[in-house]
């Protein structure tokens, strides 16, 4: 069930059924010369519509699609909000929900440099009901983030269909979700050299300048539609249990 | 030109022919019993796609998806920014694309209140360079905002497809539009009162107490899908040529 | 009944009798060669205090006196807050306001570059209700804009006066308006052209490159005290009238 | 020579002739049963416009009227800005007459509640170019505030005219500045006790509690019409001579 | 009772007994060429622990040790807050304080560049319960903030140590405190000129270009370990009483 | 050499030989009955100042002592900032230690709480300078962080101290580095259960309603003066190594 494709009637009724909630969360970032922009936002998006899919108990609100990406802005198209800000708006995300009644909040992400700020956001939003101490009237809420490659049994999938040159950013993993969703977008080019070189990073020159092409460590020319299909239905499926668990748990 | 679906060579590529871009900009919030909560994010996205479809001059780069809703916070599923956090957001996005030679930005948008917010983060973005003066080093930026109902045409279309109680939220004309890009969404059910009422609000409350079902003015069971594909064929047309024009006038 | 001229012990007799108060907001900036600075703040203050006077109805706070302008800081003398400062600082008056228990505020406005982020602010005060959700402690404010040149009757009044040249920026109006306020300011000069060009800006450097002596599209020299005196007899009497319909509507 | 009365070219005129400028600043707070809440920006203000009265070389510019005045809010009409708002203000306002070539703001103030937040203000702007380092292209500011009782001379003139019980809040002479400002609003009522309690606070509610009537120390029915013009005239000399010699003053 | 030594255990029995706290809050800053660096925070933590050692009824919290110093950021390892970063994190830290149960706090300031900040911080937070209204369920705070200079009988105690060239930065008694309480960092050089100028300043380049090695109107020379210990000594036993005092009062 | 017990010339002269800093980063914060509430600062602190102690190469900054634990505000004593205040303090130490010419700062981290805030802060700062592009006049700044218990050498001392029960809360391991600091501490009491649960948490309350006694998954009474030695042995040089090896890489 999306909740960008429902009523508010249809998300009352849901609320009668289940108090949680799936967020994905992703990024507008350069994915080296085959990847697309939207990749981290894609990624966790497909993987949870078909986590959802025909289930009337699992919600998928909206995307949050731009993350903290300030080391991509050396290519063009790579956008960021500064961490501050992402924070803010987490925070108004999960303000709103909590308005509604929902007490458990799942972000399923999709992009490494989103982690730290999405956990430091929760810290933000626990924050205001701990300054005001056990009798607040401030509702509780319990929020959850997994990567949609740490979802159980994910990784396995992904080396097995990639066991050599997956590396770190634009993996061949994550770029065939995205051509199993758009498979008219399969780019089929040489990469130069094969393998991107690994390593650390600080800002957008530091970034640029130690990996001429964007990826970090990968080979995505392996990237097929069919792994990408293989992956989701994986994913899909562990993030459904997943989810149903961390939904069915008490306080 | 979709930015998710493009490489970052793509729009490398892209700023070689132009140096503007169109962001859809909507809302998650309640459309009544019969529309979706997408509505004013799907709207934007699904005409600024028709408009830059095959066209290697349009780029449109990422929906901003949720915006200024307070006031429907009382029907579920509704979501808003803080206009102090959606005016950091847009100052964040703008400051992103500026980064990579982006000189003009028309923000197609899709919901009533988002309006105010986006003309204050307009000069919220220009102040900084306002402030630093003419020999400041940051680049200029233009920026421009338009509703996708105000494009040349597109009303005339609504009142001839709906030529009585249109209204002003969850109007036929808009539903219409989701029902063509979501035909499976299609509800039909009957609306009691027929025509909603119509009136001012301030926050949620007073909002919900007004507008029983969440509509202002309407009656959206008019909404079919083939006359959301007339409003999205005459929208994107008149995009693309308005978005063409701003992006050639010169400075 | 001017709110800066009482004691507390008359606001708070005042509120025995009323919740509401006018809140006159302006603007400190360029109105051209022979238009004050401080135009758009005199005009709705004098207004406001002519449509107060002697009447225990009415109360009129302070003025906001610098608005938003950044697109005029190329002009010497003109001033503004960034947007997100603006909202900040109307957040703090009307809070303090509701702190007394006031639940209705009519801005009266001078100002075109304000009316965004005024909007904006209206919905950062009701986005803390709405968010808090309906059992909330926080009092509800019911916030009102008007432009003192829509009150009913002015713009006919004005055109009357000025059939010709009024245009958007130091209009013969509003410069006629501080005349009359200030007839020791009143500047006789040739302006060259005579009807300043028209258009839309950007930035400051942007507008000073359109707008070379600061006008848009009119011919303040048009302007005399007496045109101004009746501009404000008439707006003066529409606020008084609509001032009193805002403070007597219920809820 | 005020801002708010003369046109862009005046104030162009003047900055060949002088870069620095006086900015008053003030509260709108309670000042007891007989003195109004517009007395802190009325004090700088008036004195201010004496001092700057046909002198082309003395330019006062827009009054800053609403400070930082929380522990007023037990008494209506007392209005505050946070002090993390009021920084952000005179940031924005410093800004925009630095963009002008200002390089010397002389803030008169009125309020002993703004003095601290003034002083940090102060330290906010500075910060902004110290962070940049010696050559930063942030042009340098120079900023100075000044109680109006603290300029030479005054606190003698009002220690004579009101030998006892001058008290710190709604004194006998501040009181007296607004009522030969404004001689219609003069209160001769009977004040119990007479002579306020004098002490600290913290927020409203303890500052209600210990002053029942909102003066502390103060005998304010000393004030009178005659004693106020004498302040205003000695306040207004000292003024114009220190901020002569603050102009004057290289670096 | 040093909180940082204490365990939750022993705290919570501390606020059986007391709810008073004792904060030393201090600077990062140069402070000339014989003068440490933490000069600011060391001199109120020791006074801080030696009032508090081996008494249980006195509680010494963390010490806030990076101030406001933008001035000082000319010379080498100076750090500064600017001041709205520095609101921000004492309103964080009295808030975490309240929570426990703490109504007092007592600031222990060691930098006059703090002072100003400090009272800004503390309006901030009360404005919260100010805006709220006398029926908040915001627990009331009583906050203090005193240097340790001015503790009862410092003063004369240091004039008395040093009769002469005290000055206002880098003193005599400040740089003997360090060296009372880190003897091993006495510095025993020449300085030139012996008596360091005087007046005032306003960002880095301006501090750096009027006071060239940091001092100002002071010769530090005349520190000594034992008038350091001369000066904790006679500063403890008054914090202590002032401290106490203050915790001992009603309301 | 410590920063706080070193002059402006000594850091000056510092770096001539180096541009690289180290900066403790620690919490105040329950550590059940027997650690101290000081337990995280206090770590990595003495860590620093073994491995800084007497190497001219190696400078130690002040310790940023109160850090992310809303999580521990249900135990008195604990204290936190927001993340987004973090945020903006780190944004400032890092721009105060950049405009002195530091080029690499190491953040020796003692709190889990703190890694994603710290984390998201560095992109914070690097953002600034990824928006300019790669022309700013911003220096560029490489930061990095390490728990010290992730030093290469540490974790294996700690399980060879402490085999069974380290636990991730109020650890035997910390515990014991903070006897071996303060070994008149030692807190010699019986806890029940002896080994505290494990899981995971939200916020305060939920915190306190799972971790009764404050510990998670550690029986902290293992902990003695001796091991804490060790310990602090081995993490001060490793982070020695760890810092010149940071200190000495190109770029």
């Amino acid at each position: 069930m999306l909740m960008a494709l429902s009523t508010w009637c249809d998300v009352e009724a849901y609320l009668e059924r289940s108090r949680s909630i799936i967020l994905p969360i992703g990024s507008m970032e350069q994915h080296g010369p085959t990847g697309l922009i939207g990749t981290d936002a894609i990624c966790p998006t497909v993987i949870a519509e078909a986590a959802a899919s025909d289930d009337p108990d699992i919600l998928v609100g909206p995307t949050f699609s731009v993350g903290c990406a300030q080391h991509h802005l050396g290519f063009p198209g790579s956008m960021t909000l500064r961490p501050s800000t992402m924070i803010a708006a987490i925070v108004d995300w999960s303000a709103s929900l909590r308005r509604h009644g929902f007490e458990r909040i799942y972000w399923i992400n999709g992009h490494g440099g989103n982690i730290a700020t999405i956990a430091a956001a929760f810290s933000e939003v626990y924050a205001e009901r701990s300054f005001a101490g056990a009798d607040s009237s401030i509702p509780a809420l319990t929020m959850k983030q997994r990567n949609w490659w740490d979802l159980p049994g994910v990784m396995n999938t992904c080396r097995h269909l990639h066991p050599k040159h997956e590396g770190s950013h634009a993996t061949a993993s994550e770029v065939a979700v995205t051509y199993a969703a758009h498979p008219e977008q399969v780019r089929n080019i040489e990469l130069t050299p094969k393998v991107a070189p690994s390593g650390g990073f600080t800002d957008a020159d530091d970034y640029r300048r130690r990996f001429a092409d964007g990826r970090i460590g990968s080979d995505p020319t392996q990237a097929t539609v069919a792994a990408g299909e293989e992956i989701i239905k994986v994913a899909a499926k562990a993030l459904r249990e997943d989810f149903l668990a961390f939904a069915n748990r008490a306080g």
